[in-house]
């Protein structure tokens, strides 16, 4: 059942000092996740469908792969409710030279099978088998968690990253950043739409360069929030990725990424929000040490309410990792 | 002496409509202007070089090229003076199935050598053997004209694109797009700064996306103006790459590309202008004909002003090629 | 002990048919044999090392992959000498839709073990465990054949293909290719040298090249010949990768292809030959299944002697293949 993923990591796949990217990362995570949901969605006879990522949940990147060593990415289903599938990814660093073994992530990953006759009809989940009776409850619980968070968390639209002129060093307007895309037929799926994969290595490219703007040194991918897929992304549209950065503490920065979708050719869709997430960064010296970066300086009033819903998280976190201090599977 | 390259290409290689994009082309064109004048420039004893790309003669976009297809690139040296080589790079498209090939590009560069032990000095081009004598005369006037025009194109470095909130269609601010890349070791030399080609790939994909979102239809490069690099890129550098519309006839679009590089983790040098042209694109039916494209329609006094200098590029190309309906080679 | 690699087939990976290119393969069987090798040689304590390719043995490609299959590549150990290492490499590629699992790969690959502190010199190999003591007798002989074959192809350097003006169809000129890549980070080892996946990949895409200008429709690879690695190709060298047809029979098309590295910037070492093989291709009707080729027209002496040579090679592998007949694992 289980689905297995190796690859080496290669410069382009990591920043001048030889860190590999999260967003490398993140994308070979979501390819295993991928290929494990649409087998298992498959699995049984009628309609063929291919699985569409929904959602990440929150996700710490544990300790830095390095341009040579092997990542092996290993995916497994978890939990099946009646149209969505929950996939628990695990990756592990292995330099090759030494044999070192390293964990460097869990993720836990939503997919929702998609028609291909019709890839706006979600179909129904064949049922997984639990190797333990509790597995099917505690997996209903993660479900029911994630679809009211999901819920809570519509994106107001009409938000958006705006330009400032001459903007002061340490200011959001100083280090934040656009790129635009132009979907080409090797970021998608073969019907045609986006991998959730590739728009989240764009959203951490994004993060990155808001991150070595800010604080100008070698910065590296710590965690990433929880990941809403609101709507699929089609092969043709162009999608704009912004990022800003909302808050930072002693040793890390926050920083927001807005994904939005504008399907340019076709006139009859709007441009829409596709996706958001919270990245956080931190700041290595040449010795791969923590260094304490520039404090964020908020200048709007909207600057500062996103600074201390980012201070919220942030305590939140780190009351929650204090509180996990007790062993864990 | 002569240099060839060929490739098939790739659907990464294309739009969503299967036609090349001229920025790969233009990558192309450069890897082989690389190649022989890097080779030409190491051919006699002495410290060694690495040539880098200094400025693109205007280039025409004669044929598409699409999925499938082979392009040769040839490149050949038709000039040298102290400190920089001339290269004339033919590009074929040759549909393997058929037989056809088809002249897509004729375009020239120029090349500067610089020490591989200090990449800020330049080294002096072995002279090259002319089958004929009047080439080296010639050779020298191109060579005169290429450094009369580069010294009046000096760029207002203040002159940035700025964003403007729910623009109507057809205003420049309605289609102009910036992209931001974050260099990474494939887009480099050996040496550690950026190939001319790949900036010039990233120039007409912005160019691309300006002119989509302006008349949202199947559009292709149709020329370039003239390149200068102002300066190296190096490895580690943020480049923003903005575009904006200057000017519409019936059927052609002129975008204006700009591109800045930003040392973000070296404080000691400032954001600069590396380089900057003047893209045309067109827009093609389904059956590959030129469509009429929508007027741009120029708000501020700057567009205004950038509207009829385009005007002004627009008729004397138109003229030029008129008196040029004489056979040619 | 095994190693698994895994990825879905994306559209560059596949010709514009969907058949994906047996190059694409060959990549990832280097790439899984790469690893597992580098990490038996380096399981125990004393230099680091990396496993550098000598040579692969003849591979067939049994049935074709298509763009949105998962290939799977896995690797084992099957014996060691003082020197080399020999591995085995399965590929499997399934469709995820349907559950259908091919065979369509089994490969042999050989590498030595290069000091990462001098990578002129060769280490020694950890002794590898046998489940059945026959092995290491049956991995004996494989090793004197194969050593003993490598002795016999000495590359005749001078050898090379040259260009003919207006040549006819059907004709070995007609077809023959030539490509020049330059070396770049993503193509090399962390210790500046160009991975065997890489120069196999390119001389597939040249044979391609080469079988479709010859018979005009879609083309796949059937089988590769024995490939030795002469030589470490370095990062920055110029290779250049030429194919000539050498033999036809009534269904499949014989390809020589030569690889020639030159070390552009670095004037002290001359041209010289790194690897040549000769690739089998098969022409595909729509419906997948194999098309008469048009006759090569051998027109020089040394034309008509290769494809002598190249009969003898078709003849014996079809006498082996009878011969096999009998049931096989």
């Amino acid at each position: 059942m289980a689905s297995q993923l190796s690859r080496i990591m290669r410069p382009d796949d990591a920043n001048v000092a030889g860190n590999v990217h999260g967003g490398t990362i993140l994308k070979m995570i979501e390819e295993a996740g991928a290929i494990i949901s649409t087998r298992h969605c498959n699995s049984q006879n009628g309609e063929r469908c291919v699985a569409a990522l929904a959602r990440v949940e929150r996700t710490d990147f544990l300790s830095p792969m390095c341009i040579g060593e092997v990542a092996h990415v290993s995916a497994e289903i978890t939990y099946t409710s009646k149209h969505s599938v929950e996939v628990q990814v695990n990756v592990m660093s292995e330099n090759i030279l030494t044999g070192t073994k390293k964990l460097t992530n869990k993720a836990t990953l939503w997919y929702v099978p998609l028609s291909l006759k019709n890839v706006d009809k979600v179909l129904e989940v064949p049922p997984v088998v639990y190797s333990r009776q509790e597995q099917e409850e505690e997996g209903r619980k993660r479900y029911e968690a994630q679809k009211l968070e999901r819920m809570e968390t519509k994106w107001k639209n009409g938000d958006i990253v705006q330009p400032v002129m001459n903007p002061e060093p340490n200011t959001v307007s100083y280090s934040q950043s656009s790129l635009i895309h132009l979907v080409g037929p090797s970021d998608c799926t073969l019907h045609g739409f986006v991998h959730g994969g590739v728009t989240m290595k764009l959203m951490d490219e994004v993060a990155g360069i808001v991150a070595a703007r800010h604080c100008k040194t070698n910065i590296v991918t710590a965690s990433v929030d929880a990941i809403n897929f609101h709507d699929k992304i089609r092969k043709g549209c162009v999608i704009t990725i912004s990022g800003r950065m909302t808050f930072t503490s002693n040793k890390s920065m926050e920083i927001e990424v807005l994904v939005d979708a504008d399907p340019v050719v076709d006139n009859s869709q709007k441009r829409y929000r596709a996706a958001s997430a919270f990245f956080t960064y931190v700041s290595l010296s040449q010795e791969g040490k923590p260094l304490p970066v520039p404090q964020l300086v908020p200048e709007t009033e909207d600057e500062k309410k996103r600074f201390e819903e980012g201070k919220g998280r942030y305590l939140q976190m780190k009351a929650k990792r204090q509180g996990q201090a007790e062993p864990q599977a």
